[in-house]
């Protein structure tokens, strides 16, 4: 129309990419390296206050704005922030290592987790979108839609023999048309064996009208026994959008996976699947809203999750997981359409399932080695992640030894008289003073105490247990300050809060079966830890590093955990916590296509260890069954704490 | 239980393939080579009238019955009718060429076909079913379910990097339970490019408890506009054990593929969909019921059809099929359930689609083509199927150009007043006394008459026209026997038979309206191969071999198809007929994979020529508007027979 300048095209080269875009001048040059495919770490999303978006200017203009977060140097260098600058001619752009993605991505993590995260891979996300222009058909040249699709992306993106789900085809017709023979591909790749050097065959799972490639979201999820979370991931910038966490709906049908399964067998599996789809619809619901980002927009769901969890989820009957000898039905489930399980996701959404090595190392465990890292490293690792089940795995990047034990619900607040998951107003931190007694709590978020989670749980009993307020054997001592050790309807309880100090309107207590019980959970653990070393030839000692995930949430106290004798007593700077290491995994590998081939290799190293039956674990587990252990010579440093000669 | 004799077990050797089985004594010896995967020719199924299933016992007795189909000589070298033997000790048997079922299936094809069938191709179908012994798991080795079925599949029969179906695992757990971990897996290979020796990834679509290897049924399919055929091939045996066909259950919905996109514009393209689903349905229900085989015993779904049938059967809209420039949604339709499409087969069936390179030339014309073997020869080859449209292919090994007409339903017998399809008591054999112009008529069935099918058209005009009756304008002459040659309601017409002597209790009669009819269709055909040779620089005098296939059944006349000039004038011994070929190459790829490959190499090879906006086309559609042809020269042995000198 009249009056409406058709803008100037420019064109732009990244380096040390290669890639070259043509876009109108004065486009926004971090939307021009998204268009291009080249992927600038922009923490703040482009608002300029982060300063991670630094690209060099090497040849052509751009008009910028100066931020504080580039110095006159950097400035005079060529040096922009990509986000605050504008195309005004032809350019070469040059992306130094620091902005890309890749290294951004990994430093933020590592940062949350101690650095003990996975290295050395690359952005390149299993899921790819490509923008397509098509010529459209004339008589001369009047092949079919699909086959224009795929003849554009060979001569473009250089992709050949590409499988097509049926559903792409469906609507194809109309999405090419209505696109204006312009469309975006949505492309999958799943795992190869990295020796074999298989070739990886793309497939497409959607076509788009137009250029969508701004919309590029996957969910990467975690189904816990006891939760399950879920995040929003964007893949054009490499970063979580939205997190959210629900209680597991099959909660009433039993607290850990061996009561799940005999529920299942009662009354179908149907109403657990069922259970268990409608939560992960209420967090896809809560990520979305938070992130404000449409279902439709969404193209890939990852879900790690121990095996009973997954088998529910997908409808396999979990029957043999707990019946001897303990087989599950597939450690590769195929993927399958999300829809097809009643996920409320679009039909063309795969769900990626991480492969679990057996019937007690699932998929979370394979999730959580791969984001910590331990596959690719040398030192002797111990994994260890703590829920309603203990799963250890000890080996490094040459070899791996699993086990697995029930600890019950105790670490995640269950059985324990005023217990709660690590939610707003559970006692997080605790001390006690030496000679009063009296407490002094911590809660979350400081509010008004409502229960105790777990990590608080281990924290209180550690306490008491170094004030001698509770005995070796989890007794409490008598003829303490009655105003806190008093006898109450469940034997012996040490008073935390009073009725006008919480939320509940009533006392928070810790009684002498809370103790008990997180005695025969830790005692579990630590025997499994202990007995799995052994079966490798190696003892405690050896140990290089520690890796503990799990549901402790951010706050599980190392020191408190060696007190009771949950870890081994060695070196503390032998430690790392990863938090929940299965959604870190389904994280990671929906950023990178390295670490999705590293999951089906790390499930196929690892080697599982029968601990049900074995009689050195059961002896190790009654050994155990003392604050901290009835063998004080393996925690020399508790010893020492407690003013005790180690017996030997 | 006492009294019941144990069964003495025997092993069975099987020469050239060098394959054992342990059967028990006394097994049926054609039953043991199927249960060893041993492919023997056994064409009467087993009742020993054939003698194609002759082996020779190398070492061992067997106890057999000796038919006359045996020579003395045969019988003394220890030769034996695998179906007429039983084994009584362990053997050694030798299973000559002749009785390979490749061979035989091959020479039984060639038999019905005047011999110019695909050639060189193994009985290898893409469907496959492996027997495995699982060993059960223990607390040793508690692999998963499918992994147990995976290791034994790569050591048994070296099947490795196999992709699975998420269904075949929903039951895994309870299926290989039930076998008593003797399970037997079915495989499908897809095709791949021959030329880049990609390797094949076989998909796991079932896992049944047990040995079903005896139960390996598959449907081979041709959707075609008007009528539908589908046939039930064991696999074991591979031979078809029935065939049925139902008219298309669209047919009310209009008479071509352009009557039926349009009212698929009109009134959505479901209620298309479910006509023919509904067809497809009644099919498979007959053919069942005919050959006593179960639904889900069925393992495949092959079906060939044009492209405007298999987009409707799929869903896949097919409006942009009608407009210029005439574009199908895909040329490879992925493989889809065929469950998903309401078609009653199993949920592990898949619907494969021969791939279609056009609009107009479908998979049913690459069907037919790879059935004929036309891409394995080098003589220059006119290969034409006509139905409702009317398709055809120039070319060789080397290439191959495709075009195509619309031919009216006149060759189905549609749009004829007493037209019906070719089934019982439909006219198809034609003579008339050149003196009294009595008819004599044949019928299929040599039931009673009840109207006229494509075939029979076709002699009764050739017939009428040498005998002066109709003129080369297509109208009856005037003033001949009154009896025969008579004014009706729609003008001049010949009564082909009497109401006394029909089923439908009136005259059956050829009007000139019907004469019309065929003329158009006829003349399209032939004007379409006239251009399309025409646009390789060739002419119809250089055609070294003429394929026929189409709706015709198995009685076209070629001498009376050159009379009216639907076909070149040229040496009869050039030409061939394959009838329904698009059933041929359907029922062909099930039974090997080269074939399937070759399917897809043909589609690719076939380029395709537009004759709907080509004025070459045109001139020569009115030309051959008149009975031969309104050039002579071209026709010239029909010209001999007229006694008519060749205008030159």
């Amino acid at each position: 129309m009249a009056g409406v300048a058709r803008k100037n095209l420019r064109k732009v080269s990244f380096e040390p990419d290669n890639v070259e875009v043509i876009v109108p001048e004065g486009t926004n040059l971090l939307e021009t390296a998204i268009k291009a495919g080249v992927r600038i770490s922009a923490s703040c999303g482009g608002a300029g206050v982060c300063g991670t978006c630094k690209v060099r200017v090497q040849k052509g203009e751009v008009e910028t704005k100066r931020t504080p977060k580039l110095s006159e140097e950097e400035f005079n260098r060529g040096t922009r922030q990509a986000c605050q600058s504008r195309v005004l001619t032809d350019l070469v752009i040059y992306v130094p290592v620091e902005s890309r993605l890749e290294k951004a991505v990994l430093n933020r993590e590592a940062k949350e987790a101690s650095e003990v995260l996975a290295g050395g891979w690359r952005f390149t996300p299993p899921l790819r979108k490509y923008y397509v222009e098509l010529s459209p058909p004339t008589l001369e040249d009047n092949i079919s839609d699909l086959s224009r699709v795929l003849r554009e992306l060979k001569r473009q993106y250089l992709l050949r023999d590409m499988t097509v789900d049926f559903d792409v085809v469906k609507n194809l017709a109309k999405v090419v048309r209505e696109g204006g023979w312009k469309v975006t591909v949505t492309t999958l790749v799943t795992a190869v064996k990295p020796s074999t050097q298989e070739k990886r065959r793309p497939r497409v799972i959607r076509v788009e009208p137009g250029d969508t490639r701004d919309k590029h979201y996957v969910l990467a999820f975690d189904i816990g026994t006891t939760t399950v979370w879920g995040q929003v991931l964007d893949l054009n910038r490499g970063k979580i959008i939205a997190t959210s966490v629900e209680f597991n709906g099959q909660i009433s049908y039993g607290q850990d996976v061996i009561s799940r399964i005999a529920y299942s067998q009662k009354h179908g599996l149907k109403k657990l699947q069922k259970a268990v789809i409608d939560t992960v619809n209420t967090v896809i619901g809560e990520v979305l809203a938070k992130s404000k980002v449409k279902a439709a927009d969404i193209s890939h769901l990852c879900i790690a999750g121990n095996t009973t969890m997954m088998q529910l989820l997908l409808g396999l009957d979990p029957r043999y997981i707990r019946l001897a000898p303990y087989t599950p039905v597939a450690n590769m489930v195929p993927p399958v359409k999300a829809k097809s399980l009643g996920i409320n996701l679009a039909e063309h959404v795969y769900l990626f399932s991480f492969p679990s090595p057996s019937s007690y190392v699932g998929g979370d465990i394979v999730s959580g080695v791969v984001g910590s890292g331990m596959h690719q490293r040398h030192e002797l690792t111990l994994f260890v992640d703590i829920g309603t089940n203990g799963e250890m795995v000890i080996g490094n990047s040459e070899w791996m030894v699993t086990a697995s034990c029930s600890a019950g619900p105790a670490f995640e607040g269950g059985g324990i008289k005023h217990g709660m998951v690590a939610t707003d107003g559970a006692i997080d931190d605790f001390t006690v003073d030496p000679k009063t007694l009296e407490p002094k709590i911590g809660t979350i978020n400081n509010s008004r105490p409502k229960g105790i989670c777990g990590s608080g749980l281990i924290k209180i009993i550690a306490g008491l247990f170094l004030a001698g307020v509770v005995e070796p054997n989890g007794k409490f001592r008598h003829g303490l300050n009655p105003d806190r050790v008093r006898e109450g309807t469940d034997g012996y309880e040490y008073v935390l809060a009073r009725a006008g100090e919480t939320q509940t309107g009533g006392d928070i207590v810790i009684t002498e079966v809370d103790i008990d019980n997180l005695i025969r959970a830790k005692a579990a653990i630590y025997a499994g830890c202990q007995t799995l070393v052994k079966s490798v030839g190696s003892s405690v000692a050896d140990i290089e590093r520690v890796i503990i995930a799990g549901a402790f949430g951010r706050h599980l106290d190392i020191e408190s955990a060696i007190t009771i004798g949950l870890f081994p007593d060695i070196d503390r700077r032998r430690y790392a916590y990863i938090g929940n290491g299965s959604l870190l995994g389904a994280r990671l590998v929906s950023f990178s296509t390295d670490l999705l081939d590293d999951a089906r290799k790390v499930a196929r190293m690892m080697t599982n260890f029968e601990l049900s039956e074995n009689t050195d674990f059961m002896n190790n587990y009654v050994a155990a069954m003392f604050l901290p252990h009835t063998n004080y010579a393996d925690f020399p440093e508790v010893a020492r704490k407690l003013g005790r000669g180690v017996r030997v």
